[in-house]
């Protein structure tokens, strides 16, 4: 059964997309930790990120790069940081999580509320900025 | 003046040293979220992992799944998950932290203690599975 990655990637599941290449997709994540929290998906169903191909990975971290740049230039984080835990769903993803402040404790278990509303303008915002 | 990880790399100050290739140098981190927790650096001092070049970024990449690899294999955790923020050390560099628990609270924050046999201890166990 395909997973709820795939489902999304093949728009069976509505999304807030913020880019599409031949292989991955990128799009905010439904329950993020901050404003922006972006997923960078392969769209090969692998499970553990370290089971990609060589070339498969450094495609997903160069266009996490691009994303990166374009929640930077949207959003004016410190930084843009990373997290890939991936025990939840068997499809492997990176978290790109916008740094707001020094103290902000970077976890997957500090979940932000951000309205529908927010999400739409926010996708758009970084969706706009991004060059591939 | 040189960062504190360009002085471990050039052996200025001690570390429990990994791996090493002419572009990178990888290391347990002193101060250990997990037993085994290693830092994967740049020898480039590029403060933002995003401002690497696509190249030496799909180097880091690869490299630390080859580090991955070798944490799994030594130490048997669920899976190496990966972190990056960045804000305290200006010298880009991935945190992979080996994930034992499916609850895990995986965060800079929550630091364990390892004493420094036991980081001795799996300093070398990881540093003989790794195959680069």
């Amino acid at each position: 059964m395909a997973t709820i990655f795939t489902r999304i990637i093949q728009g069976d599941i509505p999304s807030y997309k913020i880019a599409e290449t031949d292989t991955h997709f990128a799009f905010l994540d439904i329950n993020p930790i901050a404003e922006g929290h972006t997923l960078v998906v392969p769209k090969e169903e692998t499970d553990y990120l370290f089971d990609l191909s060589d070339e498969n990975l450094s495609e997903t971290i160069i266009l996490s790069k691009k994303i990166a740049h374009a929640i930077d230039k949207a959003l004016n984080p410190l930084r843009t940081g990373v997290i890939v835990e991936g025990l939840e769903v068997p499809h492997a993803h990176i978290h790109l999580v916008p740094i707001y402040r020094e103290d902000q404790n970077v976890s997957l278990r500090n979940k932000v509320d951000v309205s529908k509303e927010k999400m739409e303008v926010l996708a758009k915002s970084i969706a706009d900025e991004v060059r591939l």
